[in-house]
């Protein structure tokens, strides 16, 4: 029998789930659940069910893990540990401070409902936590260092259409190039923010707007720009739609470290993910790691997990003896 | 109390092995056990005690776990399994085809002793491997591929050397840089074994040897050399000792997919290596996998197990709640 897999939120992640789901065969949408009317939401996967959020109770022996699909901001905190309690879940929480806040108010939560919870399921948190994790534990003695880009930044994006004058923007993250080649060259450089990422703005005005005025308050603005070389180019609409319309991310996570008795021989590894869909490629996460929260649940297991604590064979459809023989 | 370490072998990964212990503070090197006479065998960690190894059983009390730093071809199909009836090991058997069979082995032995035996571990098999399995598992339709080198191949090494009238040889595995663009640019192309890597060969000559006879006859020997494009350098012993005497080696595991509901957006996973020496990296990552089967042991499991069966926070030093804190 497949896994049934409840979507909580029909957005870019929502609609990403429906599509990771749908490549693999052991899994099936079985509902999505949605704060707006049923009626309004088309979804993609023929048979599975559109309900309202507040009907979720009725779905508690027909789900077997439910993927919730909101923002880190305010609908993980309450979500996550409220329906863990009912269902075995995955969330995508992605704020870093506060995830050992969200981790200990979930664990409580699931282990009160015997469920499993992973929480924090994606790239970044996920697969580049990973391999930070592995990566430092082969190389003690090194250096850590996550670039993103070149990809859109959507809280950039949004802070940019917040500018008076300001009709819509796209900001993309890039590293700079420089600071990647001094890294794997194993020169273990001290980097400050302007020497990591590079941002690059594509700004369409209203009309009348002042293009230096808006260009200005981009690039002082504290936090999200002051602190990078920023670009700013203005566009038409239409040119945003044509060429910037798309999601892609990325990025890269490097250690470079030392061996020998006397730390004489160097080591870089390096893993790099080129997504022309982020919340896509989330979604394909979450799904690979909504098996293994099915599975540890099978074995009697309850509590919030991360990626840190589940074994890699449970993300597999194949069987232990299939992965020896094909991919170790 | 540190976790005590046995090093069965003092070749490249036992002196490997010695030189990664010293970099977990964790863990100490116990003793070292030789098939030669511990007389003649000088270690570096001070304290540490170097043994026949027919005297091993006296250690069983007092070694954590025994890594097995023997070669795939003999030593390790008849020692893993007699070892981990006593220990619990780790080792680095990287002969693909016959893991399941050495699985099995080591499996029923370490069930019996009541230990835990990690085998494979490495880079690959080992981080290859986990690469291969996670990336596959997070983009089920995709295509794998993985390149090696820049690097030193023993074997190939080893295989020119036997030619007659060679005195000593050098051959470094080069992956095609053209195939790795294409995969990269998600082209998914299928590649011949020519296609893929270069063999580079440096050639020290007997006196008087033939050089045209021996580069015909390495460039057309069957499965090392006949099926890939093959150079040959002829250089003096001095050339090789000053210039080739390092054991390099790392490459390059990819996977390419695609996602959405009509497989509209591509996306590309990178893991990459470089790796000043081979043994030493492989060293690091066993020591990192020596923790996990201690670990595993005190949690009472038992059995043999792979990359693929270990939760990555085991490899850590670090304890959960700072893995999320400081590493999610």
């Amino acid at each position: 029998m497949s896994i049934r897999i409840g979507i909580l939120g029909y957005g870019n992640l929502g609609r990403g789930v429906e599509c990771a789901v749908k490549q693999n065969p052991d899994m099936e949408v079985a509902a999505v659940f949605t704060r707006r009317n049923p009626e309004d939401i088309k979804i993609l996967t023929e048979g599975a069910a559109v309900c309202n959020i507040k009907d979720v109770s009725e779905w508690k022996d027909k789900i077997d893990v439910m993927i919730l699909c909101g923002g880190s901001a305010t609908d993980l905190p309450k979500q996550s540990p409220e329906f863990a309690e009912m269902f075995n879940i995955v969330d995508s929480f992605d704020t870093h401070a506060k995830i050992p806040q969200h981790f200990a108010n979930v664990d409580e939560a699931a282990k009160k409902g015997g469920n499993v919870a992973i929480i924090s399921v994606g790239w970044d948190p996920g697969m580049f936590s990973l391999n930070r994790m592995y990566a430092s534990a082969i190389l003690p003695e090194g250096k850590d260092y996550t670039f993103w880009g070149k990809g859109v930044s959507q809280g950039h994006s949004d802070a940019i259409r917040r500018i008076d004058g300001v009709r819509n923007a796209k900001q993309y993250t890039i590293p700079v190039e420089a600071a990647l080649e001094a890294v794997r060259n194993g020169e273990n450089p001290e980097l400050t923010t302007r020497q990591k990422h590079l941002r690059e703005c594509f700004v369409v005005l209203e009309d009348g707007a002042d293009a230096a005025r808006v260009e200005n308050e981009i690039k002082t603005m504290p936090n999200y720009f002051a602190d990078y070389d920023t670009t700013v180019h203005f566009i038409s609409e239409e040119e945003l739609e044509a060429n910037h319309s798309g999601i892609p991310h990325g990025g890269f996570v490097l250690r470079s470290g030392k061996t020998g008795w006397n730390g004489e021989n160097s080591h870089l590894i390096e893993y790099s993910l080129k997504l022309d869909s982020n919340p896509e490629f989330t979604s394909c996460v979450i799904a690979a790691y909504a098996r293994a929260a099915y599975r540890l649940s099978k074995e009697g297991q309850s509590g919030c997990k991360t990626v840190f604590d589940i074994a890699p064979a449970y993300l597999s459809a194949k069987d232990g003896a299939q992965l020896r023989a094909e991919m170790l």
